[in-house]
């Protein structure tokens, strides 16, 4: 590809803009020209982030947002704002006319009224909501690829699908007696200025929060429901780690078939044999959050225990690579043509 | 009470035999008189352990395990060596006529089968099983105060038994669909030297182990079918945090009463009305690690879900106080008629 | 003593106000009976440090600020405010008869001058800096017995201090070659709500900050001059560490005398014999912050480099405990005839 | 280039190791094409690390180590084996014709004599002492390229030579008068199992360690002496931190020329111009180990203190990246042909 791919990033001052610009600086082919923010405009990104003194990307000045400006030199848009202020910018800039990846949870939930329940606020562009690709590339890669308008997945809800899919696609265990015990890492808690997520607060710690009405619970259920082609309702529970990255999800399901761990085993390894960024791992083997560090792998360890007749899955990502800006860069690889890996970090980072 | 009582220590070189010399350093009746170990003998404890430097206890000299020494000058003896060398030493002390808390596995199974079945190897003292007494306070404190031999329990156990014991005892879940997710600082994996719990190995990550037989399988399926007053087979995962102490467990069930949240609330709070090192937290409220860190209580938080129909009950715990020497050194003191908290620490370490 | 003395603590809502609750409630003379904060007033303490929920302090309703009512039923009264604010309610509750204990920094200063100059604010009460003692018990304890004032040390010159007062007070070194070399747990930087010091920021990193300016400079050089009988200007530079809780310093002075390790050794020896808890490590020791973790011990490790002819000091504290309230409550004890270390735990917390 | 340059690594299991294979991982002309370990033969590389799964590296079998199979199949090995058992290794692959990177101290004393103190161990390879070039590619670069054997630096050396670098040359700072206080994440201690580097005994602690006779003294005392063109003698002071990757040093010099800090951030800014992995911050600024973690930047920060007249260098890098094997292989770029940053990630991790 000759010509350079030119994005551009709405939202800097959060994890997922940071972690968007990290991934940006070493992409070969696209370029990120534009990074807003009402409250930075006018430093340049390395001013804000030190890390980047010395990299391309760092003298990127910061603009405000201004879809018209926006879509005179992007060829994608990606939007780490909050939500409710996403679905207002995305709908700016797909009339301009480019294309969008959305790390917000505005376009998620296919349905209105399950958003503005579960969110709490009116959804204002229902209508792009039938338009809108969830993002996850293992599930929906050929749709990606002619979106206009991506749904980036949650950070939970990207861990318990794909550990989930291959279970629920064959049939194998009950739809409706599915429990989710998913450990975030702080990351996952935002970069406000909050007492609660203080290093004192939080290091040495670990906590349940968010029970049982963590937002992320509907999103889960949608796709799990497309997969198992039944509603299911589930219990979902959150836990903060105290940890930068990562989040692992043990997820509990009863069997529902006559399966040893080595069908399953086969089946998951089968349903991912060309998803090379989902990593089945061998039996015995358990995944570790740092394993995936920095990286869109998810990995899946199974265990089958014939004592509760349970098949426990559990399902490692890092939550701001593969659970945000990772995903959402793959997801404009694809939107433009590009190999969905293009500039996301071959190898995670240990220790 | 005017005359010191005397303890004795064999294994100082864990993490449990330094956390009871932590609290044995500010026990106002009961002092160390003997800490043995075969590797250390002949230091004082303060060689080995820095902190504990002009503090009396820290001048204790360290001596070659030997029951007929310790019985010459100990009331009571902890045992806080592996399981196996348990056994066998608090035999030899039992039969010179000192009482014995057993910080190892060796006495908590009563059926020498399923011990044997889950540890692997051989019971040889059978006969004292019948004897020995469940070391869990809110439980079986009567019977803890006639005890000669307490079998203290496992550091998740006391946190999956405490959680699940108003609700099994009141009949308000099912048996037969209980899920623990527990986590457990990586005190609880040992002083050993192991590359797999060196600092960069488990620093920011998080991951499960032992699935799905761990040791404390067993041993909370024993318990908690004595409340339920039927057999109970569950799902147990442990997860490894990296932090130093605390076990927080989230323990599903399904509820089999039509019961609100402050109706099982009431019940729980009456359950453990005089019990005050079990802190049953006001709805809306849920454990954190850090809130019980340095003492024995034991804080639970609970959840209705009406979507799900579940209980999720919170329970969280110091694995080294609560879960070991804290617990170990309350039993200790109710054999020894003294009030179940002496010597123990009456407020958390924050942060 | 048969009576109780009681207490007073203005400020609730900081990591100092945090610990000095955590050591009342453990203390066997002294009762905490107001807590203030003009945030929190109407709750329990319990409700905003779950922590305390069981503990008789954490029943204790927080209040209003209001002096008059602090007068009527505390002996002494903690004051865990911002500097400037510590120097108007000292002066109130003086007027009241009440003894006070301020951890701010608005006494610690002799003179008004450089304080308006560190602090960048003019001093009020400058009446008062000459009767303030300087609340570091190893060097005043006399005088803080017979105090109706204290300034509260600051955290890094009480390690600086400590370190440093044998060997000025024997002139073993240059006092124009004085380097120090603080690190900080993150408690130090306080419990407010900033970027800068949440998990993510601080966690996995190291950083200096504050040079070469920073605030406790002259409050350490005061306190030095003083020790060397001359004035001392120093190289401080504090570091923060993604810890919880510890200071330590690394000193580095220019050998003046002819002295080997071991007669320096003996010298700081002998120089702390009736000071149990400042602990003079065996040479080849070195302090860490954990085995000093939840006490007011200072640990100082001596280096001798015959290389350089540098005499390396090394002092480690708790900084909340033996930086700021434990000491103060240290302070408190001595100006109520109660022993130094009344309430004060009597051994770190390992791990 | 169109051809592969090929590389082989012996010794895979210690982090520098480890790093390493992760670098390879995304080399995009050098592939690793064999890795040794006497444990671990027969294994494939992703079966002792499992973050290497699906990624091509971690498919290598580990083999033994064969300096005649080596030499058939790769231009520049790379050892990460302890010192001493590297000299021998060296010599055997030089005389094989294979260019080496050593991750050891074996060649970085020019002084034979020097080695054999400070490593109590003699030296077998004396005569390849004057043939080894210091890997340091800021001061070193075209030795670098034409070299057959590099003796890679040391981590604390790597950020302590570049501090000094700029000012020595210049000869701003008194020679006689530095003291350097370094702070290492962990991974500096290796991967071996010791009960000093377990979680519990690492995490939520700080300590010094190795005081006064660290080896990488003489290291930095031969590099910083070349620089100011006289023998320098010097105060360095390990400590360890509780973080995976990277090293601080605080430097503290005392100024010999009349230059204000604008005067000397300009020269330090000059010295480096042409050196884009060493990034010299804007006045005020200080380095903070995330900021260059997981990449070959070390970052510069300048304190002036008119009090003291001192200039306190700031300087921070990853230790396993750019203290090890990340300036391996950017020296093995070198040495053949490459760009010096071939492969290295051109941005840090953050959070």
């Amino acid at each position: 590809m000759s010509r350079k791919i030119t994005a551009g990033l709405v939202g800097v001052t959060g994890y997922t803009g940071m972690e968007l610009a990290r991934l940006m600086a070493q992409h070969p082919v696209m370029e990120l020209v534009r990074a807003t923010s009402r409250s930075e405009a006018g430093k340049k990104l390395a001013e804000i982030y030190p890390f980047l003194n010395g990299i391309t990307v760092g003298e990127l000045e910061i603009t405000l947002p201004d879809p018209a400006d926006l879509a005179t030199c992007c060829d994608v848009v990606f939007l780490a704002v909050p939500h409710k202020t996403a679905m207002e910018i995305a709908d700016a800039l797909l009339k301009e006319g480019v294309k969008v990846v959305d790390l917000s949870a505005d376009f998620r939930l296919n349905d209105k009224d399950t958003y503005e329940q579960w969110y709490a606020t009116g959804h204002t562009r229902p209508e792009l909501l039938a338009e809108a690709v969830y993002g996850l590339p293992e599930l929906y890669e050929e749709q990606i690829r002619d979106a206009r308008l991506i749904a980036n997945p949650g950070c939970y809800p990207t861990s318990c699908i794909l550990g989930l899919a291959p279970a629920l696609k064959n049939g194998f265990v009950a739809a409706e007696d599915i429990v989710i015990d998913s450990k975030s890492g702080t990351s996952g808690a935002g970069r406000g200025a909050k007492v609660g997520t203080l290093f004192c607060e939080v290091h040495d710690s670990f906590k349940a929060y968010g029970l049982p009405t963590h937002r992320h619970t509907p999103e889960i259920e949608q796709e799990v429901s497309k997969l198992a082609g039944t509603d299911i309702t589930l219990s979902f529970s959150p836990h903060l780690l105290p940890i930068d990255r990562g989040i692992l999800s043990t997820i509990y399901t009863k069997l529902t078939v006559d399966k040893d761990l080595d069908a399953i085993h086969a089946a998951y390894t089968e349903f991912y044999a060309d998803k090379p960024h989902v990593r089945v791992l061998p039996k015995g083997r358990l995944p570790e959050t740092r394993f995936v560090r920095g990286t869109i792998f998810c990995d899946i360890g199974l265990v089958a225990d014939p004592r509760t007749n349970r098949l426990v899955i559990i399902s490692a990502i890092d939550n701001l690579c593969r659970g945000a800006s990772g995903q959402a860069l793959a997801n404009a690889n694809l939107m433009c043509g590009l190999p969905l890996a293009a500039g996301l970090p071959a190898a995670p980072m240990m220790p």
